[in-house]
């Protein structure tokens, strides 16, 4: 029996975690697999100050210097897991070259450079392996690659971003403002001290990017991603859009269109009982249509340690076995060569809306408005108008049927303009069940 | 590129679902894989009633005898969906003996027959690949075997059966009797003329002693699930469940307990808010609990023709890329040598209950059945007593906390005997998230 031979680079949370699980005696997955692998050395800028905390076998190589594990010729799989691109991009490929196969759960690094790193790793024959870098425990990557390979994708759509799902969910449920709902999960360690990444909703378009690629079977530059956070969303909107029979959520929405791939990340309202509506705090799950399987859901703990480490784990094994090996060069998404797609600009995209507008309560403002979206082929399909007395400053809220982006645009310009409109108009997209 | 040459065994809906993802040109795997999957036969009792009906080329077998399917050279993985033991079993032991690897979607054979066929594979190093069996293109046999590996599994638990929740949502969501419900899935094509085998729970017994086989890496037999199915459900059990916020459902519960395996299907409340509680209509979801995963759902069509053909196909693409061969040669709950595991008796399991008592309302009513219950050592959550006339007979509902079921059981023999209590009480089995 081969042994496999695990350098790990980066001892951070989710490094932790990978540690534990390898070095547990005998670790749970020993029992269900006839295979053994081992962890042989750890590589950590920090490790120093780690080292103690953690009881770390004698005969384990620990270093500061990412070089002697990815050098070390006995180590056949490293595993990367310092994040970001420099210099993890660096070690990924020295690793490849010196014959290693990867195991990363690096978003970042994937959606932005991930075709020329699976262009170098079949250069060396070698496998990338990154389960864990979208909705870490969830199996989303090898359901997208195997368990769904006999469909047309038709679309990916999910919340993939934990940090963002917990604070629009306790502004839902608590009622609190989104600096109170941000400041309560950075306490809880679910948002970092700058949740921009996160916040901004860079990391879920870094998911929805590497989840696109694979089961759409292209590639696109990810700078083409239209990208929307949560820092804008106020507690009334929430609480209007509830009124009206929806819940929202930060979505990561990817859809093969007969005129290239609408991608984007945005705040989202979906029908209360849509199956994400019911996803909440840290949890994610990711929505996947295809021709013959019709609707699927997947849904589970989208970060942290240990549902991370699982991943990661999961992914050692499949190299370990040599199934990583034959699906790298077998499935066309990993070739890094596959067929540039257009990305549609988010003004060709076609949905619902909902809108608030902050107006002076006067006779004949709802007919300017409603007659300036008519002008653009926007219909309303209902509208919320609060009791007030006349010139008062009241919110209007309406929802449309669906009607292009780029149309809305102009119609909002216009809108924007009119006297009685005091503030500039809100608008959030909407997502049904199939559309 | 060694081309991988397929026989199919049954024609019936999924087969021929099966047959049309094969012979489309071409078919929608191949843009994805570099390898290619050609069917090269069919073997069905009635295929010259069919074969009219479907364009098959003209090089393709086309037979009534099964035979010349396993016996053709040619062929290298045999699909089989003939479904039942007999003659299902002897074709797959047969087509083994004749070095041929197996793909089929038979829960019944692998419930009863699985350890069997797998030493039977393992002999002639051969694989059987059987993800839709279970949640059809849910992928929850490879999120078992190959994603979830690095966990100890606590708990797999769902809605595994369509009919069965077809017919429940029906009852739940428009308030008609079971049998109302019934006849409406039977005419919308969701129940067979004869329904026994979804509504009595025996379908569902079957999927979650594959998955429990798999998941907890062991053995059993399944004679030894308790299984209980929806024909007593009365619709007003359903809704005093919702005035107390649950939601009911069938569902297969498997636990790994300190004294053997608890394992079992039967209707069980939900709270509201469980992500089980939304899983409507013909929708399977299975709930997946462990150490380092935590909670994770599974979601999608259960059952019907191209959602299963889609998981048939996965694993024609899994064997034909030699993956299954590895995954069979390697992981233990595929080796047929698991080791068996005491399954607890249906009296030994802990949970909590929902009791419907049909008493007669007379002072100290009430007070007769806590205290049998008490010296029995449950205890009552909550109770619903509607208002009525002395001396009238009237339902009086009662939610328990966690007890034994067999103190219940012993409890109940009492409370039955009581005077006041005119008909055998009703039991429901509760879920709660974590328990």
């Amino acid at each position: 029996m081969m042994i496999s031979k695990i350098g790990l680079v980066g001892l951070g949370t989710v490094g932790t975690g990978v540690a534990e699980l390898l070095l547990a005696n005998p670790p749970i997955f020993a029992k269900k697999l006839d295979k053994r692998i081992e962890l042989i050395g750890i590589a950590d800028r920090s490790i120093n100050k780690k080292k103690d905390k953690i009881p770390f076998p004698s005969n384990l190589i620990i270093t500061q210097d990412f070089n002697e594990i990815i050098n070390n010729p006995d180590i056949n799989i490293i595993v990367e897991l310092i994040g970001g691109i420099h210099p993890a991009k660096d070690i990924v490929i020295k690793a490849l070259e010196k014959g290693k196969d990867i195991v990363t759960a690096n978003k970042a690094l994937l959606a932005l450079h991930g075709s020329e790193l699976f262009k170098i790793a079949q250069k060396y024959g070698k496998s990338i392996s990154f389960e864990a870098s979208v909705g870490s425990c969830i199996p989303v990557i090898a359901a997208l690659r195997d368990s769904f390979i006999a469909n047309e994708i038709k679309g990916i759509y999910g919340i993939v971003n934990g940090t963002t799902n917990y604070v629009l969910t306790k502004m839902t449920q608590e009622e609190v403002t989104y600096d109170e709902a941000l400041k309560d999960a950075q306490i809880k360690g679910y948002a970092e001290n700058d949740p921009s990444t996160d916040v901004e909703g860079i990391d879920a378009a870094h998911k929805i990017t590497i989840l696109s690629r694979m089961g759409f079977n292209c590639d696109f530059n990810y700078e083409d991603v239209y990208v929307e956070g949560i820092t804008h969303i106020e507690l009334k909107d929430i609480y209007y859009a509830h009124e009206l029979g929806y819940t929202l959520k930060l979505l990561a929405i990817s859809k093969r269109r007969d005129n290239g791939l609408e991608i984007r990340v945005n705040p989202t309202l979906l029908p209360h009982d849509h199956p994400l509506s019911s996803v909440n705090g840290v949890f994610n799950a990711i929505c996947i249509r295809g021709n013959a399987i019709g609707e699927t859901m997947l849904y589970g703990q989208g970060a942290g340690q240990m549902p991370t480490a699982s991943a990661i784990v999961s992914d050692l094994v499949d190299v370990s076995l040599g199934r990583a090996k034959i699906t790298f060069q077998s499935i066309k998404p990993l070739s890094g060569n596959c067929k540039k797609i257009n990305v549609l600009d988010i003004s060709m995209i076609k949905t619902r809306y909902y809108l608030r507008y902050s107006v002076i309560d006067k006779p004949g403002v709802l007919a300017s408005i409603t007659g300036i979206l008519g002008n653009h082929n926007i219909s309303i399909s209902s509208v919320i108008q609060q009791d007030s007395r006349e010139n008062e400053l009241v919110p209007l809220v309406m929802m449309t049927h669906v009607a292009e982006e780029g149309n809305l645009q102009r119609a909002l310009i216009e809108i924007n303009n009119l006297d009685v409109v005091k503030e500039k108009t809100r608008f959030l997209r909407v997502e049904e069940a199939s559309s």
